[in-house]
Order: C-alpha cells, then structure tokens, then sequence
C-alpha cells in the first residue's frame, strides 16, 4: 500500500470532529467556503503530494541543489514541480481576494500544505517562503512596492526569502550589520553579506525577493535600528530587469531538505544593489516578526509532516515485515508474524501515533485561533485568539521539532537495518527532521520566548486563556464519559502549570531573571507536554462520543483511546520531575564554569 | 584547537585514579606489563587517531566504499590506512602471546581503540571484525582451521567478517536457512544468502573469513540446529587461493558507516562453496555467542567514542563562537560573548559530558570484569567477575547507543545552522551513532536479554552482585564527604531495582512473560539510570578524595562533581515513573490491535 503521508481518516476527525472548522464559515472573510470547498481543496492536495510531489523526494535527496558558476542549479525534477506548486493555488491560499488569494481559512491550508511537506518538503519550502514575503509586503509595503513586487510572488512568477541571518550574528538578530545608504531616488544602497538562506539562489524563476534585515546609516544600534527592505535578485530599469549586485557566495552541503539550496548572500559587492524600505526606518523588527511568526508555524507543521510520513512507513512496515515469534511461541518451524505482533513495535508505533496526531491536534487548533485572530466578528473574540496564537506558536514550532525528531528516530528502528539503509526512506526523513529544532530560532530560543515573554504578558492573560480552553476540555470529557482518572490528571497538570508560572514569574519580578530562565527547555517541555495531554483528553473525549452514540468505527475510535491512554499516563506524569527541576532550579549547569568541562 | 577525541585526562582518571588498573598486573596473564606499558600503548593509540585516522575521516564518509563490477572497492584512503592499523598491533592485542598476541588487558585495548573509534569508526572497524572472527577460530577451531584461516587474520594479512543476519529473519536467528551438506573431503558445501555483512567484500587484503551461521543437512529446526562455519572468499587448492563461489551479490548505501561497506552476501550460488565447521554440530549459537557478546561491547564503546568526538566538537566550538548577550546585558554595542556562557549551552554540553563520562567509566568498569573474567587466579573470582560482565554487556551497549545519539543531536544543535552543514563533522557523528541501537541486536533485544535473561539467571546472582558493587561504591562516596542526598539517591535507587526485579521475576516465574517484558525498555532505561548513578557516584567520591586531599587541579574535579550532580539530580529521579509504569504494566500498547493505528 502506497504511503498516505498523513492520514486523512484523521484529518477528517481533527477538521470536523474535534473543531468543528465548518463553523469558521460564519465569519464574513470566509462566507463563500463550505465543507464542501475544504474537502475540494484537500483533495486536490492530497492527490498532487502522492501522485507529482512524493515520486521526486528521493531523486532530489540523492542530487541537492548546487552551485554552478556563480548560481544555483536546482534539481530538474524541481523545475517541473514548481509551475505545478503555484497551479495549486497555494502562494496565495489564504490572502485576500484582491491580492489575488482565495480567502481560505489557514487550518485549511495547513492542512492541504501538510501533505505536500509530507511528499517533499524542500519543494514545497520555495512556496512557503515565497508567500511569507509576498505577504510582508503585502501587509507593510507602499502600493508601487505592491504592484513591483508582491503582485508577481503571488502570482508564482517570483519567489522569494527571508533574509535574516548574518554569519558574525547567527541568532542574535540585534548583531544584524547590513548596511542601507539612502539614495535620492527613493532606493537604499545596501551593502552586506547573509547566510543560510533557503531559496536564497535558484534557477526557476526570474527574479527572486529577498526580505532583508539591515541598518539605514546612523540608525540606533541593536534591536531597535533595524530596519526590513525587499532587495531584488534583478530590479527593474526602463522595464526590463537587470542585475541587482545580488550574488550567491556560496551553497551549504546540508543533511536534509536537499531539494531547496541553502546559501550564503552578498549584497553590494559592487556597490550597486538596491533595496526598498518596507514600512517605516527602524520598525523592522516588528514587521518580520509577522513572517517569523508564520514560518515557525509552517516549521511546526513541517515537523508534523515530517514525522506522520515515517511514521505511516513505519507502520506500514511493521504490518508487513515478518520476523520472529510471539514470546510464548515454543515451536521454531510455526511461522514467522509480522513484527507489529511484537508490543515493542507496537510501543515504537504508538509513541510515535501520539507524537504525531497530538502534535498535529495542536497544530489545527493554532491555526484555528490564527483565523479566528484575523477575521472573527468582534475585536474581544479577536484579541482573546491572538493570544492564544502567540502563546502556542513556541509550542507548535519547538514540541513537534523536538518530539518529531524522536518519533522519526523510531521509524528507522522499527525498520532494523533496513531502516539504516537508503533504500529505505526513514532514514532520510531523520535527516530532515533535525533541522526542525534550529531554524526559525533554537529550542531554547523558543522556551525563552515562551517563559519569558509569552506567559508573563499581560499579566499572564494567555496563560489564563490556556487554562480555560483546557477546562473547556475537561469537561466535556467528563461529559462524554472519559475515564476519571485521565480528566483529573489533566485539571492537575493545567493548575501545575499555573502555580509553577507564578513561582518563576515571581523571580523574574524581583529581577532574577537568571534564575527564572535556567530551566526554560525545561519548561517548555514541561508546558507542551500539558498542551498535548489537553489535545488528547480532547480527542478522547469525542472517540468517547462516538462510541457511544454508536458511530461505528470502533477501530479508528479504540486507537485514539489507546494513544490518549498512552500520553496521560506515559508522558503527562513527566511533569513532576520537571516542575521539581524548575523550582529548585537544581543548578548544575549555573554552576559549571568553561574551564571545568 | 583539534579535536582531542577522548579526553586524556578522563581516560587517566578512570583507569588509574577511580579504577586502578594497573594492579590487574597482579594476574599471571599480565605479569609482564606494568603502568608504563599501558600508557605506551594509548599514547600511540592517541597519536595514531589523531594524526592518521582523523583526517582520513570526512574523505571516507563523502566517498563511500561502493560495488564496482562484482566486488567491493573501498576508498583509496582505507586502502592506505590499514596496514597501518595492522602495524598498531590491534588485531590480537589481548591475545595469548601463543597465537601472536600481546597479552593486554581489554580495558587497556578498549580505551587505546576508543581514540581510534572516536576518529574514523570505519576503519577501525574492519580490525575489531577480523579480531572476533579469528578469535572464534582460535577458541574452537581444529588447529589445521587456525594455521589456515586464524593465523593470518591475527597477522592482518586476511580480514574477517560474522555472517548471521539473512534477509527473511533479521534478528530472528532461530530463522537461519543457509544450508550445509557435508563431504567426505572434510568441508560442507554451503548455500545461502546473508544481508548487512560489514567489511562482507574489500580490496584491501586478499582473503576474507565469513564466520558464519548455518544448518547442517537434516539438523534440528530452530535454534538447536544451528552451527558455525569458517567460509573464506577463496579456498587453498594446491597452495594457491582461488575463489571459494562466495559472491557480493550489492551493497547497501547507508546513512553512516560509510567507509566500511555494509553487502549482501551469496554463498554457493555455483554449489561450490566450501565451508569448514568450527567446533561441534548444532552448536553454533553459543560459540557465536562469544564473538556477539565482545561486538556488543564494541558497540558500545563505539556509541561512547562517537559521542565522544562530537561532545569534544562542541564544546571548542561553544568556547570560541561569540554569538549574543548575557541575559542582564542591556548595551547592544557591548561585545557578544561566547556561546558557552549561556545557561542553556551549558546544558547541553554538560548532558553531553555525563552521558559520554558516565558511559565510558561503565565501559571501563565492563572491560575489567572481562579481564578479570579471564583472567583472574581463583574461579570465584573470575566467576563473579563474568556474571557481572553478562550483566552490563546489554547496558554498556543500548545505554551507550540511546543516550549517545541524544548526545550527538546535542552536539549538532550547539552548532546551530552551522551543526547542520557538512562543512561540519557532528552531522556525519550523528548519522553514524544511529546504527547503534540497531546492529548486534536493537534495543529491545538487549531489553529482554536483561530482564528476561540476565537478572534472573541464578536466582538473581548477578543482580546481587551489581548490588555489593553499588554499596562499595556508596560507601567509597560517603567516607569521601559526598553529600548525603547523592549516596542516599544511590542507596534507594539500588533498592528500587532489586524490588522492581522481584516484582517482575514474580510476573515470569507465574508464566506471566508478556507482562513481565512488556516494558523492558523501560526498565533497561531505568537499570541503566541507575548504573551510570552508581559509576557518577563513584567519579564523584574520587574527586571528593582529590580535592580534600589537595591534589589540585579543582577545575578538572570541580566538573566531575557538576556532572554528577547532574546525573543524579536530573536524569535519576526519572526512574520512579519507570519503575511505576514496568509494575502497573500501563496497557495502551499492550492492548492497541493492528486496525487501531
């Protein structure tokens, strides 16, 4: 049986079970969709990743992208899907009509993105990074910059990046040095060097567009001089396009997502590249935040994605590979079973289905409050989303990142040595996977800006929303009958979580800021593996409802049983430990010095 | 700085300040060597890794050996390298002076080819496999089998391999369907296929030695009619080679290992290949069990090196990237800091430090029980020692791989993007490292191996004597000043595991066998917890000893107690929640049927 990438049973159950998104059509934004143009829409994704996208992974694994002269050759493969990526109309999916977009919710859209990234994940990267751009200047650019730029990405005649990175400053985005000269007509001279930047060179389409941290002469230093720019691959002069002083410095060799070239950027090597002021000098910052905020998303996704491919081969395999006996099998010439019959297995497949649907769980009730933060009725309903958006994108992005990686290690092993061999794919979804956990800020940047920002705001009114949405749950678990004993352990964890953020709140208020943070991977953990028990209850609670009203599909409900059962009781117990190691701040890593390693 | 690899200073400290080797100079087989000779034979070891293996490193993993025609070429490089390993005197270094030997220690070996292992694992590979292949011969050959096929692997002109795995059974041995029908000349003709046969082809040398499993004609079915056969690529006929109709019949492409080529095997496909059988009919598995049960520990120093390397990798490279602020430095224009200041960084490299510490000091401790297994004046003695050496060898070899792949991701995030690239060496350590937990028996087989074998053999011997290791070692830390809390953490996690054993050996003894495995991950994770406490406590109370003593060198003793701390704080506490989930049998992937996922 061919892979499914991602299971649409489940993806039914999430979309009109569990959420209900039908009822987004009520927001005048939506008004013209339906079940019905969801369903149309995830079939025709569906179809395009296991028929066009998946059959090109491997090639483009086995020959990534790579220089040649002085620019990118991408894979042939890749040249052929791409005018088959913008035919699906996804650059634009959710924009607005009059950008050319077709005002689709964003959890459908994640949904449908979900099994190309499933497929092939680098080809479907260029369109992600191309609407992320499109929509910066979308949202902050001047209406010519629009017409120039923007019109022509979501048209799919251009793609485009993002440009943050720069190889003396990594992560720390206050350390950005490029520099913008203004010039009286209206352009900056920019002059600078960035690196990793995926897409940043390719051979597709005609121009490229790369969003652009930098510095406009004489602004402040750190953070809050920083300023976005739209710097063409080729800018336009008397209506044609010529070169821009853009060169590609270099392709990094990467481990995973081969299929879309990683690069090292100069701009200005000759002193003539132009680059366009998106929004006013020095807020750049707060405008590329807008994109970061949707590629960590993508990048939850894409985790999500990445670890629901293995894990469906893993479980195909495990089906059909036979091996060995049932321990109480005393006869060596009975048959051999397929290694599913193994309870090792099947821990290995059902830590991996938990990681993967409590994961994705998560992921469409994000997406859900991203819709509902741009287009509900009322600003209260709107604001109430945003936060609930904001707090759980660190969560989406780092906990699928970080489990999926486990899962996708799972994977390998269930297929033996076969599954250490590249005739066989999981191992090459391992590779792609770790970069889940870097890009778009570390782990650990995202457990600060979980612990350090997020829950603290507004006098920790995301967290409180948090924790209705989980009493929500609660009960309606309780309603539907779901064991006792997993509805309490979930109201504990959610009044853990609670207690344990004022606890370090409190330190961070009295300037210990230190200390509040030590343990914030720890946290993070700790919080996502709560957020995901909630998914869980909430998924046992309708597998719950449909038992009993005697829906039929026992098999598909048991299964959601058996993985809640699993998280609530394997994972969700976790929590002490870690609460205990925030709380005491057990300090053996304070304290370690360079010189004592 | 270049990578050192393994740190000496660790090395020295387990082998003479924690473990005292040197007195294993007291036994008869060792009379003639001494502290000097031992720290002869690593400083070359050393020099060898760092100056020779190393660098032939990253060429070996771009170029994979590769099948060209019928037979295996490896890299040019490998082809220079291994006369050069054969010049080092590993092949037989533990062996009797007799066969050509050196009469080392294994702890001594095991370390010396740590450094080896850490710098090009490939390499040294096609030793460590000749080395147990012609061990086998020399512990149950004929001496017409040693003189033939023995003595010219101890002498490096031939290399060996061991050919178990087949395509149909995996790990199920009791599978094994190559078959043997005997001649009157004294040879078997042997038919059957292997698959996964590391070093299976090369041209290197220009003999190989399959040691091999397969069924005489007529043998009992299951694992009772299993023997070992010797079957070289080419046989002598009149004093010259010629070949033996053992062909490679294709070679894996891997994700690691890749300058030792992993090949499928064909014996017999022309029904001339002639195979001599090594010791008796039918008993090939517990011969076999010899050369599995030194591989397994291989592995696991192999697990230890690699994580080694990339644990080294890091922390240079965490000590001299500048990137970012203290989290209380508020002037973005003060000079970045490197990484290594940050708390979380720390984290990372001091989990590295008691994963890779923690393991290697068990290693170490492992290897004395197998020299003191061999080799000790009174059978009381070596008895002990072996039972203690069964019992760790399942540890030494999943703890090492499972934990060491999470110490290898560590390595490759501290290199954030960087760690990503193969401009850099942790993403090659880490695809590596992921073979580990797969050959010479996954995880799980070593779970049930301990659980369902190791401590109940006896009534429990082993485990009672791990137990009087533990309580030296408790009282060791506590005439050493130890905190307190730390013994008495070991003193109840030695507990906990004698009852949890009880527990689960009552579950076995009633026929309860599904239930009583059905978590022996779990609980090889916890057993293996609590050994790396024991071996931290131990490092912990000779550091306690050195700094009251005055011996200097704080910064060194100051980190063994920081990563003990570490180790006892953080990782042991888990064992609770393991041990609750092996008692109450938490069922979800007991119960979860195939059609559920």
């Amino acid at each position: 049986m061919a892979n499914p990438l991602v299971a649409d049973r489940n993806v039914e159950f999430l979309l009109y079970e569990v959420f209900r998104a039908e009822e987004l059509c009520r927001f005048p934004a939506y008004a013209d969709h339906s079940r019905e143009t969801f369903d149309l829409v995830l079939q025709n994704a569906r179809k395009f990743a296991r028929e066009v996208l998946l059959p090109a992974y491997k090639p483009m694994d086995e020959a990534p992208a790579r220089l040649v002269g002085t620019g990118i050759a991408v894979h042939p493969a890749m040249k052929q899907l791409y005018p088959k990526l913008v035919e699906q109309g996804m650059v634009a999916a959710t924009r607005p009509y009059e950008v050319g977009g077709q005002q689709l919710p964003h959890v459908v859209t994640c949904l449908a993105t979900l099994y190309g990234m499933a497929a092939n994940l680098s080809a479907v990267g260029y369109i992600g990074l191309t609407s992320g751009a499109a929509h910066l200047i979308e949202a902050f650019g001047t209406d010519a910059l629009k017409a120039e730029m923007m019109a022509p990405m979501y048209a799919g005649k251009w793609t485009g990046t993002m440009a943050l990175t720069e190889p003396q400053a990594g992560s720390s985005l206050t350390d950005v040095k490029t520099a913008a000269t203004p010039t009286d007509a209206g352009h900056y001279l920019v002059r600078g060097s960035k690196v990793f930047i995926s897409g940043g060179d390719q051979d597709i389409t005609e121009n490229i567009v790369h969003l652009a941290l930098g510095r406009i002469d004489g602004a402040p230093p750190g953070i809050k001089g920083v300023s976005l720019f739209a710097i063409p691959k080729k800018r336009r002069e008397k209506g044609d396009l010529v070169p821009n002083d853009v060169h590609c410095a270099g392709a990094f060799h990467k481990m995973g997502w081969r299929g879309i070239p990683s690069i090292a950027l100069n701009f200005g090597e000759g002193g003539d590249c132009h680059g366009w002021l998106v929004g006013e000098p020095n807020r750049g910052i707060s405008y590329m935040f807008q994109m970061m905020n949707e590629a960590r998303l993508m990048v939850g996704m894409n985790a999500i994605a990445t670890a629901s491919v293995a894990y469906n081969e893993s479980l195909e395999y495990a089906r059909t590979r036979p091996q060995g006996r049932p321990l109480s099998a005393k006869n060596p010439a009975a048959p051999q079973v397929p290694i599913i019959e193994h309870a090792d297995v099947r821990r290995m497949l059902l830590r991996q289905k938990a990681i993967v649907e409590g994961a994705l769980s998560l992921g469409v009730q994000t997406a859900l409050y991203a819709d509902t933060a741009a287009h509900a009725p009322t600003p209260e309903e709107r604001r109430r989303a945003f936060l609930l958006l904001e707090i759980m994108t660190p969560i989406v992005k780092s906990f699928s990142a970080e489990k999926g990686f486990e899962s996708n290690a799972l994977a390998v092993q269930i297929h033996g040595g076969y599954g250490y061999t590249s005739e066989y794919l999981p191992e090459a979804w391992l590779r792609d996977q770790k970069l889940n956990s870097i890009h778009e800020g570390t782990t650990c940047m995202h457990s600060m800006d979980l612990l350090g920002r997020k829950v603290v705001a507004d006098q920790g009114k995301a967290l409180q929303l948090v924790g209705d949405e989980i009493a929500a749950a609660t009960k309606r678990a309780r309603a539907a009958g779901v064991d006792a004993d997993w509805v309490a352990a979930v109201d504990r964890a959610a009044a853990l979580v609670g207690d344990l953020t004022l606890t370090l709140g409190a330190l961070g208020m009295a300037g210990k800021v230190d200390a509040m943070l030590l343990h914030s991977v720890d946290y993070l953990d700790l919080f996502s593996t709560v957020v995901v028990a909630w998914q869980w209850l909430l998924q046992a609670a309708v597998a719950k409802e449909k038992l009993s009203a005697g829906a039929g599909e026992t098999a598909f409900y048991e299964g959601k049983l058996c993985a809640a059962e699993y998280w609530l009781k394997t994972e969700l117990p976790r929590i002490d430990h870690l609460a205990h190691l925030c709380r005491t701040g057990e300090t053996s890593y304070a304290r370690i010095e360079n010189a004592w390693f």
